[in-house]
This record gives structure tokens, sequence and C-alpha cells, in this order.
């Protein structure tokens, strides 16, 4: 409520026709009245994401992506990804908030040629062994589980030469960098670039990332490491769900890190492995960063604002920023996620709010 | 283009209208083909940005506040904003990308209430003198080419108790964190807060920010200082403009600083004032970040992608991100502007490029 | 007490005289038993600086450095310091622990050479204006209360062109830099250092540096403020004294900042100056730090360990870490100490504790 | 050289004697004429340090520690080091400067008693298994090339339950908090202290410390790991061995890391592991930093300074700061040297330099 002198406003004077011609005129100067702003997201009491929760099943997507397969033309190869769009964020090519999400198939004898891009991008393994992801000079080999790293501004292509299909998804920052209108895209001088390193070299640099390796200097903010693979990543799984309990609303979580930060990945997207321990129904909480999870292993539901996500090994699934949501492994193994979200983004710019929540089931 | 083994591909043989319904069926999943994206957006060979160069005249936007100030009612005086829709991003709320600007008037006697929000905000005053904005228990007095803050989270209210209107421009990262969804917005428990320490104490606490008051902690990320009086920045640009020659691009420039760490006074917003000596023609250069400038002496152009912005005293305009832009004094006395920018975003996201270009005249 | 398996322990069989032997071999060695170490300073409960309480009298050190004036060759001019000795530290060139301070007087007509070296240094000018200290291109000139900065590897020449005496004390972080065994000193290719830009600029330029110099990169870690001039210096001091009553331990207490980074003006020594009101009697700490403070105006006492020191203008006194100690303003107008301290140090390397302690008087 | 007008020095006048009386009289003040300064030391061309280079045979070593195991009583058993002092330091307890190592026995069902220290320290361990440390509620077992760290004020208690004696060399930044006089201990209220969390469970924890425990919040300065094994470190090495030549002044080097900063393990030391191949000789290089090395596999000399150590596995080395030094591997295996170095001390405080030269051999 504003207090005002009643001298200095004449409203009510005014006649409503005279308002309307004022209004319509303002139109002309490229401004508008914030009086009449009725757009509830200008200041909302709290975000209310667009983004809505929704699970894209890996059998669908699987099935559609082998037709794709099929009908496009080797040209196209590269670009055969199916881009898990958000019903409520479309037509905008956002998976969740600020994050990207999509299915690959490559298969065997293609390659994807040499580019980089400001963007920043990930692939996490979904299936296939024995193709590779080249960046700046080092081919690293893929498998199930692994996670790797084509960072904003490295060169990298990829190539299948195994005989089986391989299928990944890409994780990136496109819509957060699109929004920021900041996005750069250059095609490599060569389609395959030359091998400087021996493949996975790096991996077996930072197989210990605890021992850096000090005679190589590193200025970029994002790590070094090209692939986390799986068997690492199971290793330390298993062996921490032998004794710890975790964090009470996400199990036994680790983060992806960069070893010459100890912080995320990347400045855009964090990634994680967890595992819910068996038949584990975690709390709930909601916070203003939001999620893409894939099913590594498991069954389980995820509640989100009220609403169930069922999922089961190979689904994705989007959870909104300040959703409440919650976790549940229905089965007696464990149930293993991994998620990319935009966290680094939020604390960077002081924008990361958590709050509990009562639990939803 | 991408090389396939002629064997695993049969596309050719697959009659189009089984294509067509492959495609249409997609849609049902919610996933898009990325080799059908025809969307230039989507991954540019570099940014263009939706936001148009655009200037907003001082005369047209004064004259329509003033009408304003008779039309609305008391209670909505608080929002006598005339928002600065850029005309290539309308309908969003936004000046430039990621920035807002809306002019505001405040007649005597009116009050705006205390809240508080996620999104960060500074006042650069235009005309009038005596009203106050509180912040945090301090009421900072507002003269024309002061540059007042109300950060992130920061109980704020307004009120006008001299005698003539108060014209300011709000600035507002609101484009920003709204594509994040994550604002929040909280009405206080008064309209008016109390007053804890003397009105401008701050002010004269950091009259020399080279000296920081020892027994106070600051653990936020924005600048303790609430109000940057124009007193003290007019000296600072006569004395600099007297030796030194500042930047090719940019002429005699600050930017205004949280003395705590000696970057930006928010981690979503960059402030600046620059002085173009007379008669200069800077060299011209692009960046991915955008900026809003502010007229506060003097007359001259902008030429931005090639568009001649004209802008005298008063004016605002938008120069959007990765636009090749070099300003013109055309008088024979400085000319100030003041700016805010989205720098510190793109930095820390290592999203920030520059580049030096030829000029456009 | 450490319990052994008693099988495994001989002593008692073992005569006195083979272990006598014994321990007598061990030198030949290098080594020293540590179950027979008594240096008490070794593992010490808490610290017990080796430092004391100290007063050096400006009477005093003033009467000596005129009859040197008189005494020592031209060519020694420049060296023509009295070196403050902590009675405690002494041979060691040290005044309280990691920190050295020596008066020097500069006679009319008389420069010091052009060098420099890793350790920093600065300046408190206590007598005379006129002469000019320049770094880097650029000269200062220097009047009481100035803290004039010569840091680590910058270059820097002082002159006396004023037909009055200069007095000022140095400020060294040399007794660190000696201990961790890291100095270096080179002269200069001439002995006056061409001038590159107007004296006194970087003063003006930073004259409010919470607006800092854009078109200027910087990437030391030591502040670009060659001058903080006592003119700002008094007018922040009591502006603040009428509206703050500032620490409990250190009344109206500022620190001088690097404008870049916020924080202290070099990495290895911090700077303040405080006002202590009328009659003030603050409270009693002890911290890790310690400190050398020169008295700029008034009169009183501080108790350290118990031990009172009595000071008044031009006065330098030493308060060794870990030392209790509590500021008494014996006088009905404000005191005013400068100090400098190795705050920086401590704090970088995870070793600065304070405490609250009972007032000793 | 300093140029004074002439009549401003009376040099020349004043008898021999009267300079004489005055010099005599400066003392009483606590004072010490700059100008007479000889210490070479005070402001030296570059760093010389009092440390001389020198090798602790372990032959040597460890037969006086095994005397020492008969010789002395239960009760001062914790304390059953040898502590090494650097003949150029003497009488001071220093290794290399800044820098501690002691060689300690621990006998069969011996244990030190729980206690913290503001000083950090970590134990490399040369012969025996199956002792623990236990650091704040968590037991490490240590084995041969284990590096178990006890940092800055975490309780820690040692216990040697196996059947063997145990030998570890302690590496301490004794030296650097002693002169810094900071230093602080404390026993703890009970001999041993309670399992909190399983034994080794740290180290499990940070199996592979590219993946961080995203449930435990951690604000210390220092490595949240208790141990790094051999067993990781000597399969890094040998991986690294197999493709990688390292740097040139020290073959394939790898820094212990904090894996939560990416930087050293402790604020005040760095640790390193390297493997210089068969038959490398190294470039020279000096740099500010002092380093302790302790040979882990191997036979090599090092030239420092012009001097010859000659050393083979279990020998303790010490290179002072700023001595050119190179490392030869005269064998036809690989060598492998851990050392701990005051790095990070120099670099946080500015004071890092490094500069190569000329081979010495």
């Amino acid at each position: 409520m504003t207090q005002s002198m009643e001298e200095t406003s004449v409203y009510g004077e005014a006649a409503e026709a005279d308002a309307e011609r004022y209004y319509a005129a303002l139109d002309s100067f490229n401004v508008e009245p914030l009086w009449r702003n009725t757009n509830p997201r200008l200041l909302p009491g709290e975000p209310k994401s667009r983004a809505v929760p929704y699970v894209w099943r890996y059998d669908d997507i699987r099935a559609q992506l082998m037709t794709a397969g099929r009908l496009i033309s080797a040209e196209d190869a590269e670009r055969r990804v199916l881009m898990l769009i958000n019903p409520g964020l479309a037509p905008e090519v956002e998976t969740a908030n600020n994050l990207y999400a999509g299915i690959q198939l490559v298969l065997p004898g293609e390659i994807a040629p040499m580019h980089k891009h400001a963007a920043a991008a990930f692939r996490f393994i979904i299936e296939g062994s024995g193709a590779y992801t080249a960046v700046d000079g080092e081919r690293a080999h893929m498998n199930p589980g692994d996670i790797v790293l084509t960072p904003s501004w490295a060169w990298h292509d990829h190539g299948n030469y195994s005989d089986e299909p391989m299928i990944w998804m890409d994780g990136l920052d496109l819509p957060l960098i699109n929004k920021l209108e900041a996005n750069f895209f250059v095609d490599g001088p060569e389609n395959v670039q030359d091998e400087l390193r021996p493949a996975d070299s790096t991996e077996r640099l930072y197989a210990a990332s605890r021992l850096n390796p000090a005679w190589q200097a590193w200025d970029k903010p994002y790590s070094p490491i090209i692939n986390y693979p799986w068997s690492v990543t199971e290793q330390v799984l298993k062996s921490a769900l032998d004794e710890w309990s975790g964090s009470p609303t996400d199990g036994v979580i680790f983060e992806f890190t960069n070893p010459r930060s100890g912080g995320s990945i990347m400045p855009t997207m964090g990634a994680y492995i967890q595992a819910l321990p068996a038949r584990m129904h975690t709390e709930a909480h909601q916070h203003t960063s939001s999620a893409i999870y894939h099913v590594v292993r498991g069954r389980g539901r995820t509640i989100v604002d009220g609403q169930v996500l069922d999922w089961s090994q190979g689904d994705t699934f989007a959870v909104p920023g300040w959703s409440v949501h919650e976790h549940i492994n229905t089965e007696n193994e464990p149930a293993v996620l991994f998620s990319h979200t935009d966290i680094p983004v939020l604390k960077a710019l002081g924008f990361y709010q958590e709050r509990s929540c009562p639990r939803q089931a």
C-alpha cells in the first residue's frame, strides 16, 4: 500500500477513456506500465518453474532411436539425437530449467566430425563399448556408466569403431548459454583430430586424483579429466554403501569433481552419482536448482510436487527447480541414479536456496 | 559430414510417408529429432542477440510518467514505473539481455512499503532531491547522479518527503533471475522500517573505501555501500579526465565496486560511470555482455551493428550482447554515461568473450 | 604418558654411562633425541613470544636521529635509519614478531637511489612535507600522516627537495622474509627513475576507491595505491567518531585496503588506523598476530601482559603476539594510533587465533 | 649513493671519539643504526640459506633408534624420535628451512596418547605394518609408503598393536609455526580416543577423490583424507612412468592434494611423490622453497650447490631454499622420492621464485 498526499493525485477526475488512450499510446514508446502488470512470473512470491516433472521411458526412446538409425542419412548420423523436450518448456529445447539432455545413437563405423563450442557438454554412456570421444588430442574409450567430458571450447570428435551400436545421453548447458546468448560454434579443420597422446592417458594420469600431476600446469575452469569411468564409480558406491548412510534426502551421493579445484566438473553443470539403499524412502526437500536424473540401476519412484514419477533402468526424468521432491527405492537392491544440475550456476550468482519439506507420501 | 558404413543405413528404402508418420509420433514422446532442427539459435556460429539497439528518449518517458502521476491511484504509486521493453525481446520484460531498467516517478509524500526479494536492484537518480531509500535499517538520501543499492534479500522501502517529484531509473537483474526461475518476493512486516542507524551513515563510513571499517564483519556477496553519491563520482571523473585518456573503447571508465571484494557491486550486475572526452570517437569492439546506458551529461551517438543511436542527457539506450559498437561524443564538453551490465554473470560462468572490431564510421 | 609392554624395554639394565656415551654419539649423526628435549619453545602449551612489550620514545629517537644527521657521511644518508630493536629479540633486527620498524631522517637535498627488493615496505610520515617517494614511474608527495607503499619488487626511490628535514617510520616484513630466506635486493639502473605519470596521479585516480579505473588491468597481489593521504584518513576518522563506537577492543578502527581485492594492502602486512574516543578504556584480548603501533595523536597507555606502556604522540610501541592487551586513552580528546601487523600472514597459513580476556586494570 | 647538500652534514668535523660515544649510547634506546649494519643477511642480493645440503643415512638412524628402543623408559616411548637437525641451522630444531623431519620408532604394544596442536603433521611410513593413527574418531592403519595426516588442531593418537616395530618419518611445520610463535599444544581428555567410524573409512570414501562425498560438508583448510596409501601411489607412479616423461627437473612427479580444494594437503606443507626414470639426470633449477626428501626406492645422487649427496633407500636429505640442484638416478630401475616442502607458504605470501640453471655435472 502506498500513501499519497491528496493534492498530487487527480485520479478519479481522469475519464476512463483518457486512461485507455494513454495506455494505448505507451506501446509506441516501447514501455509498459508496471502497475498494470498481471504476469505472476515477474515478481513471484516464490519460484514456480514452467518446467514439469516428467519421465522419458528408455524403452520408448530406444525404439524410436533404432528406427532413426534406419531412417536418417549417413550425413546426418552425427545428429542422430532425440532431444528430450520438457512439456512445460516446449517449444524451447530444454529438458529441465537451464539443462539439456538428448539420447544419441552412434552406429558402428560412424564418426561425428571435430568441432568445438562455448557450450559445455558431457556424455553418460548407456549402451555399447568401444566407441571413443577424442578431446584436445586424446581419445577416451567409452563404456556403460562412464561420464565423458567435452568442456567449453575443447575440440572434440566421436567415432564408433566397434561392431555394436552405442547409445549415450548428451548433457549440455545449451538452454543456459542460449538464454545468455553467448554460444559459439566452430567446425574443426579436419573431421578427425590427431592423437597427441595415447588413448585414455588422462584417465590413467588421474586414476587417483588425490594425486595431481605436478609437471602439468592447468588454468582452465573445468576438470582435466576426460573420462570418469564406471569401473571406479561403481567401486566407490559399493564401498560407501557398506558403511555410510549418506544424506537423508539423497542417500549415498557423490559429486564428480574437478581435481584441480575440488569443485564441480564445469562452471555451469554439476554431475552426481547416488545410490539409494534398498527400500530407502528419502526425506523431502526443495532447492532452486533443477536436475535431470538418469536411472543407472534399479527401480523406484520420485514424488515431485505431489506427482509420482515411476522409473526404472535407462529412464531419464526431470525434477524442476523449487519442486518438493523425495525419492523411493521400491526394490531390495540399491538403486543408482546419475544426475546433472545447475547448482554451480545458482551458487555462483547467489541464487541457490534449499529448504526441508514434509514428505508427501 | 558423417561417414557411415553402408550396411547400417537403409535410408532411401524408407518411404517418405513412413518418415512423416515417424516424426509425427515422436511428439507424443516429448522428444525432438536434432537432425531436423532448423532453429539457428540452437547452435549458432556466434551469438546474435534477439535484443535490438534502442534509445528511450527522456523527453517522451518523462512526459508519460507525469501523466501517470495524475492517472494512477495512490495505492499503485509504488509501482509508478514505466518498464523499458526492448522491442526485440517483447513481450518479455527485458531491456537488454539479462537486464532490466524502468523509469519511476515518486511524488511528494509518497512511500513505497518495505519488501525484499532475491532479485538484486539499484536506483540511478535522475531528478529530485530529498527522497530516501531505507536499506536494512538505514536511510540513504538520494540526489541526482547517485546510485543506491538494494541488493538481493535486503529489506528496503522508499519515501519522498521532499516537495518535488523524484525520478529515478531502476536497474534489476529480473530477466536473469526469472530465466533461472529463482526469484522470491516477501512483503515487510511494516510499511516503513525502523531506523537503526543515522541516515547516510554507511556513505560516510565508506567515504574513502580504501579504508574499511575493521570492527564490522561482512560476509555478503554484495557491496556494503548503500549510496555511491554523485558528488564523489563527479570529482573522480573530473580529476581523471585531466590526466588519463582511459580505454580506447570507453574513454575514462570506472567501475563502482564492492570495497570488501574489489569486485562488482553485486554478483549479477556491474555498474560503470564513464566520461568520453570532448569529440572522442572510440574504437569499436564487441563482447558477449550486454549493457543499458543512461546519459548523465552531454550528447552524442553510439553506432551499434551499423545502426546509429543518437542520445542526449536523460536518455536510456540498450546495447545488445556481441553487437559491434563504438561511441562518439559529438560535443566540445565531456559526455558522461552511466551503464549497467551482466559482465559478472558471464565471467562467473566462463562465457565472457571480447573482440576488437573495425570502426563502423 | 605412554604405555609399553614390559618386555620391549630394558631401561634400567642399561648403565647410565652407556646412555651418556650413546647421547654423545648422536651428535655426530646430526640428530637429537626428542625425549631429551628441554626447550619449552618446541611444543609450548600456548605461544609465549620472545618479543617484549616496549615503547620507543619519539623525543629520544628524534634527538638521536638529528645527531646522526650531523654525524654520518653523505653517502650513507639513504640509510640514516634507527632500527627499532625489540629487547627480547636482539640481536635480531626485529621490532615485533615478523615485523620491522625503523625511524628515518632525510635531510633537504638528499635522495635515496632507486632499488627494489622482495621484502615489502611502507612509510608512515611523521614530520615534514614535500619529499617524494617514486614507485614504478610515479612520484607520491608525502605529508605527515600519509602512508606510502613500496611493495614487493616495485622499483622505488626517495628524495627530499623541500627545505626541511623529513622523518618517517619505515615498516617492513624483513624479519618474516628473512626467516623464510626469500629476500632479494636489486639496485636500479639509475639513481632516480623516470617519471612516467604526473606526480600523485594514482592518489587522485583512487581518490574514491569504491570506483576502480576499469581501463587498467591489475594482477599484482598488493594495492595499486601508492599514497593513502592523511587528509582522507583524518576525515574518515572524524566522521566515524561522530556516529560509531567501533570495536570494544580497538575503538573506531579502519584497515587500509587494496581496492582491487578488498583485503590487506600487502600479502604480508596489514595496516590500520584507529581512534580511541576520549577516556576510552578498551576490553582486553589476545591474538596470535603481533603489532607495531605508532602514536599519531594524543596520549594514553596500553597494558600488555600486565606491563604498562605509557605513550604519547610520536612514540612507537610493540605488542607481542598472544599478549593480553588493552588500550586506555587518558585524555579528553580522541587518541589516534597507526599500526601494522602480521595478520594476513597468520590468516593465510591458518594460524590466526583470537581470544577475549578479563581486563588487567 | 646518496647526494647531500653540503651544509646539512657536518661529518668530518665530528671527532671519531664523539661518534663512538654516540653509537655506544644508542644501545640504551634499543635502536641500531642501519648505516652501520654489517649483517649480509639483512638485505641480501639473493637468498643464501643458512641450511646446508645434508643426507641422514637410514642405516645409521635405524641403528641409533633401535638402541633407543632399549634405552628409554616406557613413559618416553611416545617421544622415541630422532630429530634430524640441519647442521647449518643447529641448535634450532629444523631439518630444512621451515620444515622438520624426525624418525620415530614405535615398538609393539606402545601407544602415543591423544593430543592436538596448531602445528600440522604427517607421517611417512618406512617400516612395519599394523599400527594405526587415529584422527578425529577414525583409525587409519599404516603400511610402508603410506602418508598419514594429522592436521592442525586435529585430535590424534597412535598405537602399535602389531608384533613388529614401526618406523616412520614425522614431517611437521614446527620450525615455521615456532618462528611465527603461533603454536599451541593440548593433551587429550583420554589416552585413546573413541572410534566414531570404522577404521580406514575415509580412505575408502575418497578412494577415487575425483568423487567427493556430497553429503559431507567440509570447511577445513586441509585435506579430509587421513591416509594416502602406498598401494594407490605406487600404481599411479607405475602407470605414469609408462607414458609420461614428466618434468625435466623432477621426472614424473605428483602432488598429494586436498580433494576439496585441488591444492596442497595443508596450508603450510606440500607433499610430493616422484619417480626418476632409470638413469635420468634432470635439469638443474633453484627455487625459494626448500625440501626434505625421503628415498622410497632406488639409489642416486643429488647435486646441491656443487655438493654431491649420494642417497639410497631409506635415506633422508635436505635441499635448502634457492640452492641450485639436480637429481641423478644412477641405476637401471626407477628411483622414487617422497618429499615435503614449504611451497604453499611461499606462494601464499608472494615469495615463491623459481629459475632454471645450468647443470653442475
